[in-house]
């Protein structure tokens, strides 16, 4: 993060933006790890991403205090012993130099600094705790922050939903791994029996560049199944891959990237009708990014597409756009057309649909836009995914309710005829410039041929 | 685990073998998921192992009720809604016919079954303190259990201690496949920069078995730094690399393995000196292994062996047996030999040294026996991991105070000619059998020339 500018350059310059928006102290914690089987054995430590955002580094059980553009940090030096088993570890006073810090200072005097400062809930337990015991409220990880925390939330949502030079450096990072990751598991498939062996290709080249992924692999053969992150079936010629795939930096910027790949290297021709089909969907929301449009219009620009090919497919029967106010297309692509991308991958998503969702805008109970996680008009440094989808979800198609309800708009036999796809995605990252939009993974073919092309 | 007998019938096996040992009915929590940096972005779910052990299976938010040889499944049903994200997920019914539960119920319905039950702390805290509000007494992970929790924590111990078949079976699989991970992470060696590269190919390999580590993965060119999980250094070609690796099982049983490589191929006439005693100590402790021997006592081997060695070589001056008794051997080996595995890498460690240690012993306050992990005459069906090493740690060794008490025992100009071993570490998986000992993973070459031909 510090190739252009040094990390505490960068790191003044954001808190001098939320200097501008507030003007109590913040105090933000990193968090602590997490216990797996037994104490000492430890899920991967991850630093809470409004902490990373304004201290840039992964530090555990640390806090930062923010007032104007003064920081202060604490932390406790590590314990002499603990150097036997884990090295010699920076400073306190080390780390606060690499971060800009004004003021160093051990844990126990934090409690001296609270009074009046507004806070963010980080997701452990422990550390929520000692931030609800020493501030003397509830702060909670899944309740919206209240006061004063609402109105830090609110500012931070405002800096961080527009990217600044030093983020897009860290994104086009995770973005490059990612793709070279998803070529890995095109690579990968034809020797491979079982889904399990794909991921490992991809996530490995994640690993190999010493990041991590930036949230549980996708890599499915049931595509259909919008959140599987079971790996155990075996790879049939005429199945689709589906691989939703992304790292994630060391100071934790995600990538989050899909495509689908036939597991022979060809598409089955009802395969690539469909595959196409959302490939147009995802073309025109490309096209159609920039800044002032309504993210929620993209959405529905997809769901248009998708609605006229299946039309023209003979799936669906009707006008395309009477089809979308029906919301027949949900029937296929029953999610979002994407969400904000950052620090975390559902950018913010720990402040629930605060920054998804522009102040006075509330989801919607239609069933072809509840399941939108961004509404807002969009502006340049704002990064989104755009991921349109077909799926034949079984609990979907398979309702009675719904085989009545949409017996003349849907061609169910024409529909048995694309059994073999089961489930299609295709997903990239873009960012909203003053010009348009920059595709940050364009460099991963979405073109079936070049996909055919990458599968060996 | 169910190849020659069936899941339920190992788990009612399990359970008879417990109510020989206790009168009390007994709770046990699986625990549930903890969240990284936003509540749906989570790491990946480890089930408790105690149940794990009486239920077979890795499901989230469960809990199963033991009495006799009865076994009742605690768990609420899927929300419909969540067959659309996550797919059909097998009911209550299903998961109990599979267990071989004889009775299940909704959650709801566990607070009218908790009268005079013991149960064991799970690691993460929205379970532990459900365990608590429901059991009207703290359960906390960190804290040793008391009462009747303490007579079932010391009857579970005397089961799991001793493996049965099923256990072993999963055992050998996690066995076999960390011994690919290592034999693909040496075959990774020449072509990698940095030891992420290794790391990734040792993972890939675990991973496309579609297993996960047991452990945070330790491979590094700094060997010295006993729990170094960083993986950002470039390898140079007169480093040695310590890879620390072992997989688990779906069902949660680890395998525990290290081995030493030359970077470049060729150990360095100092490394393959010092490599040679380690492998001298390690094969000494597993030919030693045998029904009746105190664990103790195939530590101090290791110790003995490693002060001859390097005493032989002139590194260190007087009498090997006197050396040990002043602990000079620790300068250089400063952790135990070993310890307990199982379905934890540390097995049972989330009951403190209750496994670990035979009742009525306690930690040795001496610098060389401290750290032992394990204290306990060896018994059939105990499985041990053996892992004698060599390090220079700079906080030992460049300890003003060490320098000057051990000036004549230590020939430290010596030692300066070995400063290109850092650290080597040798370990392998020994089951205690009638008749001596297994090593479960003894495919897996020791011998210095054949690791040479292995890293490619």
């Amino acid at each position: 993060m510090a190739n252009l500018t040094s990390l505490s350059e960068i790191l003044l310059s954001r808190r001098q933006k939320l200097a501008e928006l507030i003007d109590f102290p913040v105090v933000l914690w990193s968090g602590s790890t997490t216990s797996r089987n037994f104490p000492a054995n430890l899920f991967p430590f991850r630093a809470n991403s409004h902490f990373l955002y304004f201290a840039g580094i992964p530090q555990e059980n640390a806090v930062i205090r923010l007032e104007g553009s003064n920081l202060q940090l604490f932390m406790d030096d590590p314990h002499p012993s603990s150097t036997l088993w884990h090295g010699e570890t920076p400073s306190r006073e080390e780390i606060a130099a690499k971060i800009g810090a004004d003021d160093a200072r051990p844990m126990s005097e934090l409690k001296d600094f609270l009074a009046d400062a507004a806070t963010i809930a980080v997701q452990d337990a422990p550390t929520w705790t000692q931030q609800s015991q020493l501030l003397d409220r509830w702060i909670l990880p899944r309740q919206l922050p209240q006061g004063i925390d609402l109105d830090l939330a609110k500012a931070i949502v405002s800096l961080r939903i527009i990217h600044d030079e030093s983020a897009l450096m860290e994104l086009r990072k995770s973005s490059a791994v990612s793709i070279e990751a998803h070529k890995a598991g095109m690579s990968a498939t034809k020797k491979a029996a079982v889904e399990a062996e794909i991921r490992a290709a991809m996530e490995a080249v994640i690993m190999g560049h010493n990041m991590t992924t930036a949230y549980a692999s996708i890599v499915t053969i049931h595509g259909e199944i919008l959140h599987n992150i079971h790996y155990h079936h075996s790879l049939q010629p005429g199945d689709l891959l589906l691989a939703d795939v992304g790292a994630e930096t060391e100071s934790g910027w995600a990538a989050d990237i899909t495509r689908t790949w036939p597991v022979s290297g060809t598409f089955s021709s009802t395969q690539r009708d469909i595959y196409d089909i959302v490939l147009a969907a995802h073309d025109t929301c490309i096209e159609n990014i920039a800044p002032g449009m309504e993210y929620r219009d993209i959405h529905l620009i997809a769901a248009m597409v998708i609605a006229e090919g299946l039309v023209d497919l003979g799936i669906l029967r009707g006008k395309p756009e009477d089809l979308v106010k029906m919301d027949l297309h949900a029937l296929f692509f029953p999610h979002g057309i994407g969400h904000l991308l950052g620090l975390d991958v559902h950018d913010m998503e720990d402040l629930g649909d605060l920054a998804g969702y522009e102040e006075g805008r509330t989801r919607s109970d239609r069933f072809g836009l509840g399941s939108l996680r961004l509404n807002r008009s969009l502006q340049p440094g704002m990064l989104v995914t755009i991921e349109p989808g077909f799926y034949q979800v079984p609990t979907i198609l398979n309702n009675p309710k719904t085989r009545n309800q949409y017996q003349y708009l849907v061609n169910w036999e024409r529909l048995e005829q694309f059994a073999d796809v089961r489930g299609i995605r295709i997903e990239d990252d873009v960012l909203v410039t003053e010009e348009g939009c920059e595709v940050l993974t364009a460099t991963l073919p979405t073109q079936a041929e070049e996909i055919e092309s990458l599968v060996s």
